[in-house]
């Protein structure tokens, strides 16, 4: 049998930064490549503690068909946490629960993007949410990143030339793969031209709560007066990635329609680890948590950076960023990146060829992507000594 | 603002079953609308006890992300169990993990459809199916059921006049709504016909092995040569349907697209939940289990059938189904099947219109769908008590 697959799915390919994590899966390779976060994050103890509890006192909400909005104490909390610690969120917003920032972000294409419909994004941009819009038929356009944010005059030109723009995505904190913050400047010079053009923005903050220095920047949702913005946020790297719990808050008219989307996908979000994310909240040290979270992630980042610059010979270039999980490095131009990561999983480590992160991949690019988080201390010291060797 | 959204979504409404069940959702409503599974079928002693050890021993695998294609040995129980148990896959094929059936059906369709494709389906169907097509941008053809399943003139003049028919959508055990068990002749003959107009079968089968009468027929892929057959199954009724855990097998050249395109939705299925339903296989008496779910649902069939007999004048046509969750009554001509459904609510019994599950919601249709696994058997008695005086 010819199968004949979609136009959206034929032309798509597995996920690069996947692929090298199937090739670099051995124990002995220092894992760069990925973007796990620090097992040592995850509060297992509470986790354990609380789940006994929901299985002993309610288990048949955790394990019944739930709502596909979510659970309702879980939407309430978050809806207070991003009100008064972030300014984000207003009457006219709605929240809803998600399996993960992922399914926000394709909900968003979904309810926004016909096939072909144009998405402006950052470029370099986080990969899982470019294959998500290419596998929707979405067309993409990318903007080039700036130490503040992107070019605000090819924003422009963009919004202004392009046909069919329906969203621009963003990753204001901590980009990944750059590292980089959007400036409250620049923040506000986006939103500004979204309204001029009338176009949704979608916010992704996955690592919002994760900044180890320097001063928070306010989110882009936190100026949404005009119900512009579609935020989407993650319990990945706060609480546990494997239990898959995100939200989006976005003006009601909005969720609805996501929720209509929902629906036809996973029908809700699974209730254990929804429940769980709410005991999280309620009944847990959040703020301490996260500030340990913190802790972990400035002395990682840290080590990185000062291993950096004690084993590579200063021709590299690489992104401090104030939160997050990843280092941009630009390698020298006397260097052929790809042939220099290859030579690096020769030696053991795994690292991210920066083209995978380009809206096209055919674009130079020159740089790498490196993560902190996901590997020890030991191996952070060990593999950048290899790749000042190579 | 004015959002503009994509045409596919624009049109779509919030499913009508999710809207009467908002409207019943009331602690007195005697709820013969919802499709639940029966919470003393959860085995939720064993959930804890499993759960408990999944978090002792192994917490960083159930919390951290996992690879799209699911968590392996939860993979290879399945793929042994369908074919130890139905005689179903083959080499040829595939098995990967997905967020429930809803989003295996999901997939296939964003796999194999272009906006405007047509998918052929049971008329009436899942109307959660039918709406995850809607919302991909699919068109849909029905054909009408008969006590043995689809007409098969009508099924072979759509596939042949139909344009770019890519998927044919089966639910061929105890179908949702109509309860109807398609034989195996007429299996064999969907499946020549598929084969002869080069058209892919998804074979939806959630409550495949919740048979409480009758013979087992084989499955459709249980006769796939050819690599035609998508068979999509789930823990939401023999497990726990919030743990939100399906699996999809097919050729594998489909498998791979599926999972990239999944990769886009949600990066992986929750982690704890696919490690439990690995557990509920591996070390538990699964077949013991299954065989008392299978006991519950046969004792609360029959008492709704029993009662249909007593309490109502035998001027309504119920179907007698071998297994599944619901029964298919047509009213009797004089009534208006609107009416009496808002009649029913009215009394606080809950039961859903079929013009629900219709792929034209404006086809004449005067049958209800009535669900028996979710009520008590008080509530199954005095619900239908209430519906034969209406």
């Amino acid at each position: 049998m010819n199968y004949s697959f979609s136009n959206r799915i034929a032309a798509l390919q597995p996920s690069i930064i996947r692929e090298i994590l199937k090739a670099t899966s051995g124990q002995d390779v220092i894992p760069f490549s990925a973007g796990n976060p620090a097992p040592e994050t995850f509060p297992i103890e509470a986790i354990r503690s609380f789940t006994r509890d929901i299985l002993e006192q309610d288990p048949v909400t955790a394990l019944q068909y739930g709502i596909t909005e979510g659970y309702s104490p879980l939407r309430q909390a978050l809806t207070y946490h991003l009100k008064s610690g972030f300014n984000t969120g207003k009457d006219s917003d709605s929240l809803f629960i998600v399996s993960g920032a992922q399914q926000g972000i394709e909900l968003a294409c979904k309810v926004f993007c016909n096939e072909g419909d144009t998405i402006i994004c950052e470029s370099p941009s986080f990969i899982g949410s470019l294959n998500s819009f290419r596998s929707s038929g979405a067309r993409l356009v990318g903007i080039p990143m700036e130490p503040d944010g992107i070019n605000l005059d090819r924003l422009e030109h963009a919004l202004k030339t392009e046909p069919n723009v329906k969203l621009l995505y963003l990753i204001p904190s901590f980009q990944n793969p750059t590292g980089i913050t959007t400036s409250l400047e620049k923040r506000k010079a986006i939103y500004t031209l979204a309204k001029k053009y009338g176009v949704v923005i979608l916010e992704d903050n996955p690592y919002g709560e994760l900044r180890f220095s320097g001063e928070d920047v306010p989110t882009i949702k936190s100026l949404d007066d005009e119900g512009l913005v579609i935020y989407v946020g993650s319990f990945s790297k706060i609480l546990s990635a494997g239990l898959r719990v995100g939200f989006v808050l976005a003006p009601d008219e909005i969720i609805q329609k996501m929720v209509v989307a929902k629906q036809g996908e996973d029908v809700h979000t699974a209730m254990l680890p929804q429940i769980l994310a709410y005991k999280f909240m309620k009944e847990y040290d959040y703020a301490g948590h996260v500030e340990r979270i913190r802790e972990v992630y400035l002395r990682k980042c840290t080590l990185m950076t000062d291993s950096m610059e004690q084993y590579t010979d200063g021709s590299m270039a690489f992104t401090r960023p104030d939160g997050g999980l990843f280092l941009w490095c630009e390698l020298p131009a006397s260097i052929t990146m790809l042939d220099y990561c290859k030579m690096a999983a020769a030696k053991g480590v795994a690292v991210v060829p920066g083209t995978a992160f380009l809206v096209d991949p055919n674009e130079p690019c020159n740089a790498i992507r490196l993560n902190f988080s996901t590997p020890s201390d030991e191996q952070i010291v060990k593999g950048i000594q290899i790749l000042g060797q190579i």
